[in-house]
């Protein structure tokens, strides 16, 4: 391995790569992981000088406060790359912005905005080859904090690990999905972490989500946990649903996350003159219209599946099929966001950031 | 390190116990550690060998699940010594039963109620010189399970990890702790995972139980997320309240933790004709009773802090004080609890399980 350094980042290259054992027509999704990764600890009360460094396993503590205690948080966002070989993301400030949101309400320390970036565009730079070039190919990235001081008091820690680990993806969800409507199980509470990319957030889906699977449904989409009456967000995506030509979506709270894609389709809907609402969606005015033929769609929008077409929905025992139009809401904001993603349409809102 | 086998678990000892560096009269909680620790991994849809190592360090994966999904759960047990040497644990079967509780819920596999036995009882007789002997010494055993497999996908894992690490503990909290009511924030929804001891139920209170702490009360008493009118648990304890000369403790749901020494209270309660009601307890009659003069106690129970008593608890703004009785329910449930578990006291329901 050679060494060298790269402004305030130290810097280890992998003696080899990888990249000739991956077959990058057959990925499975976060499974393999490219030749390097991040890595920044935060001890004596500060962010130490970061790493960059071959990726692999890496050595810990049986008593780390992650372990025990679910402290820490992740982000999910994607780099591109246009046929120019030009490597793009896509709002990384609003990562930026929410892993420390959801870092704070699970107190951890924030993590310096120039480490964040200029850790994302040295590891960019460095294993750019595991980029491919073409709609539907990126390269998913994971910034993620975990708590790692070795003691089991319920405190927070004094030491954690910020890293970034990169893993190529194809486009996740080719097919339409089919989702129950949650009646029982529910995903966070009003003064939760909801809100935040708390890890603790996910692993507690997956026993509802394995249930509702075995019942031929993939996902489930969240109601609130008071009444299960209002439709919330599906776990790893926020939800959209069209009404006649109207968009509606719920509003963020503290349950609820502030999804980049949500936010995008909001202000890609108002550039088209789509009328869209934030607000409450009550699982009644989705079932009533689809009864009486309003509802056109209901989809799902974030950064691994970028936007995901529902095609029926389980409440109360009954399934309601969706029509899927070849013209519908969802193929257009999805090859809206890919085509700014993949710098082949204009960039209005200045969403694109060249990693240069 | 020598190499044995003890029935099916493999062993490797420690050529040097490190008990000799640790000071037993200055001792923090879940600091410190003994020489072994107990693993068992899953692979292949099985539990494997078991193995009892030197307590170190481990290798793991920058993708395993459990740092970005939290698909992980935990017990909290006690070891005791008397003073012929023998060891005992306290109701070991509950923990037993409970950690695969938490594990369905989190969608992990259930553990072997062989394995968990065997590598108690292994473990605490490679380790006993760590248990001393008198009221108010312990080893804290800490079994937990982690999601390992290295794959990002949110979905449950297909590799776990189960391991027992102990610490030996003196009594925590021995002063009397004030709390705040939660009025904002919450632990658990209704369809959540607050019956589980689910790792990321604890991080999650972390923030919360900072800001309290900034204003002087040690811990924060859970209420519903829906209302904030009825009074739960405090996150690392259940809670008593004494009326009169009647306790009140609330009932069992998915979002109250099943807690052993809650449990054995509410028996020993009735071994001595004290009148116990399990029901919801709300804040305003809390209050009520602090105003005329019938509240005569809170206090909080669990494994590691056995019974603390809460000296002062704040709502709305107002501090309530409690007087602290010299003859309180605290002293007698806490002092029956010590006797039973150091082999003190009459042990009439057979909660003590010695390890032999």
């Amino acid at each position: 391995m050679s060494k060298t350094t790269s402004n305030s980042i130290h810097i280890t290259k992998a003696t080899q790569s990888k990249i000739d054992t991956v077959n990058f027509d057959d990925l499975q999704f976060g499974r393999v992981f490219t030749d390097h990764m991040f890595v920044c600890d935060f001890e004596d009360g500060q962010w130490q000088r970061p790493e960059i460094k071959p990726y692999g396993p890496m050595t810990i503590d049986p008593s780390a406060r992650v372990f025990h205690y679910g402290q820490a948080v992740f982000e999910g966002m994607k780099a591109y790359k246009d046929n120019d070989g030009r490597v793009f993301l896509f709002r990384p400030d609003e990562n930026f912005q929410r892993i420390n949101k959801s870092s704070a309400r699970m107190a951890i320390p924030e993590f310096p905005e120039s480490y964040f970036f200029e850790g994302l565009e040295t590891l960019l730079k460095l294993d750019s080859a595991w980029i491919k070039p073409g709609i539907g190919n990126s390269l998913y990235l994971r910034p993620f904090v975990i708590a790692t001081e070795p003691a089991i008091s319920a405190s927070p820690a004094v030491t954690y690990r910020f890293m970034i680990i990169c893993s190529p993806a194809k486009s996740y969800y080719s097919d339409a999905v089919k989702v129950i409507f949650a009646q029982k199980y529910s995903r966070s509470a009003d003064g939760g972490v909801g809100f935040a990319k708390a890890a603790g957030n996910y692993g507690a889906q997956f026993y509802p989500t394995t249930l509702a699977q075995k019942r031929g449904y993939q996902q489930i989409i969240w109601t609130d946990a008071n009444t299960h009456e209002y439709l919330e967000e599906a776990g790893t995506m926020n939800i959209f649903f069209r009404v006649g030509d109207k968009l509606i979506t719920a509003p963020n709270n503290d349950r609820i996350l502030d999804g980049v894609t949500r936010k995008s389709i909001i202000q890609l809907a108002s550039d088209m003159g789509i009328a869209c609402e934030v607000r409450r969606v009550s699982v009644q005015e989705i079932k009533d219209a689809a009864k009486n033929g309003e509802l056109k769609e209901i989809f799902g929008a974030g950064t691994a599946a970028v936007v995901s077409p529902i095609s029926a929905f389980e409440h109360d025992g009954q399934e309601y099929k969706m029509a899927m139009e070849d013209d519908s809401y969802a193929k257009i904001f999805k090859s809206r966001l890919l085509g700014i993603q993949h710098n082949e349409q204009d960039d209005t809102h200045g969403w694109r950031h060249e990693v240069v």
